[in-house]
């Protein structure tokens, strides 16, 4: 049997392990961590990954849940093909690839998840909104925002629903990295992480 | 059988979940992933968390790694008593604790490690040449800095002993806080991460 | 004639030279040059200084525009008092202290402005709408929020008054600061400084 | 008489502002302001700028010491120009443009500075030394690092000369920008900013 491409326990996969795709937003590892903590996986999770693209929480979760499900929501097909593919090369086979568009095609999903993922997008109000009628008590959700729109959306959905235990992080990462002969800080773009869950 | 505190396979618990003493510190879980991350552990990995503390990271390892040993070494008892009330606390077996002044005490440990972390210190060059007498081929080393004494003592020594792939990484990540009745951001003081590896 | 104590042409005065209260906010260094460069003022300009506190914001001001004036406005006494003091204490007297509540007092104003500084509150969205009113063609406005429901009731404001030009920038510096015996990078907490101007 | 392109009495001309050339790097205005803040010019201050690049920071200091001179060392001749082109372009004309390499070329220079602005640079240790020798007493320099070796080589630069004074502060502004559609946020990259003074 040959060795798993990340044969850790760890989250946080080097970036340039993943296929990509040109213009598909990737998050960067020290954006991914951040998520994934703010998710709290348990082994048997079932995650619904909503806006997947590259498929990087989605091939994390995997590997963190191997008797978990994760069901990553992508309305591309390339993408959704590009995340397939990313699955064979991290040789995870605990996920389940939607071509479709959030909210729309959350009612068609047959798992119930007890982790939700969002990773912005225009719509993200009313995808907050579905997702919260199909998250069970004790569920989480975790979404991000690049800007103050996505911020503002994601802050007053969760108000309106009263999630609990809402927690706001920002990541702000800076990584020395190589640049020709020099070396240099380089900055990570900051990412907004909301975090929150369903109590009785 | 009671639910363990910490019942999630994801590293980044919650810095309130831990028993403190005044004046230890303690890195918050910003950091501790980052550097968990850096470290790549495998399930079966022998850690050393060489200046230990509070015990967040040998906790954290503790449980991703069910297969794999945790030696924390702290040479304050008090400190060192504070990390087994850790361990009860969380239900974690697979740790060692270790009472004693590193780098002195590293070559009295029976269990060689593949990972290895180092929380800092006056001696932090002289700690990072006696563990790299230790490691073996592929294993892993990570240092963190909170400060530019400590930022050169690693980097040096980690040039000085042709350490490889070498990275380097500032944590500096936002909190949403509540302040009173306010919410405010608030920074989480910003470490530097730096980590490599053993090659032939 | 004595030395000023702020004998510089640049902004950013030591935070310890200002007197100061314990519970009155103070915008540190980095964050008050990032705020007066958004400002954009000319040697003559008229600055109203919206919740000035301790009156930093204030003395950067008078300083750079030796021809211009400075309103600061402040509901509390002892804070206006503070912010008088600090004026002696750094030689300006071209600083009016109007002890009021924005928005309500704005009205009875005389001086019309041309840059307006506000600092936060909880009635953020009234004083901008009342500012806007007062603020002739060509003006700026800039305001800081330190939590998102600032930012959003600023952002909001800005949109809906169709203020051109917007700019959002977050602060975020670290200071390698001592520390007992130690130095250490220290987080200065983050701060968004949102600018604009009226244009016809 | 024209207005001129910059008509504020406060640093942070907006980057677009300046003539720039394909790969010649340029301080963003939220760095520069955090450096002339450190250097702390007076209204007749001499500042040498060494590495001056584009000439961002010596157009801002030609503005606001209108009594002072600076010193633009550049050793490249097509940036030399386009430092000159900057300065009509802003209309200063208290900037001497020196083509020449630090630190062989400073002991020539005529002026004696006050305040020295080291851009960086391969031999930042030997220029270091060298400007501290035309420094006067209560002179500061401000040396900026974007990477761990001009971290170190200024840092223990300063150490052995036995600068007083010295902070260090990281930069690290995020700025919300607009990308095609969207906005988003954006980190600005962190540079260091080391200051001292010099000191009987």
């Amino acid at each position: 049997m040959s060795t798993p491409l990340w044969p850790y326990v760890t989250p946080g996969i080097t970036d340039d392990l993943f296929e990509r795709l040109p213009g598909i937003p990737m998050s960067p590892r020290e954006v991914r961590i951040l998520l994934l903590s703010a998710l709290r996986l348990k082994a048997n999770s079932c995650l619904w990954d909503i806006g997947a693209g590259t498929g990087t929480i989605t091939i994390e979760a995997a590997l963190l849940c191997p008797q978990g499900q994760i069901v990553a929501i992508e309305r591309d097909e390339d993408v959704a093909s590009l995340i397939r593919r990313n699955c064979v090369r991290f040789g995870v086979s605990n996920v389940e690839v939607i071509e479709g568009s959030a909210p729309e095609c959350l009612t068609g999903l047959t798992r119930i998840p007890d982790r939700v993922c969002i990773g912005g997008g225009r719509t993200i109000k009313a995808i907050v909104q579905e997702v919260w009628k199909h998250l069970p008590t004790t569920g989480r959700i975790v979404a991000t925002a690049a800007n103050l729109e996505g911020l503002y959306q994601i802050s007053e959905s969760f108000a309106e629903l009263q999630i609990r235990n809402i927690e706001v992080v920002q990541s702000a990462v800076n990584r020395l990295e190589r640049r020709g002969t020099n070396q240099t800080f380089a900055a990570v773009d900051p990412v907004f992480v909301l975090s929150g869950e369903k109590l009785d």
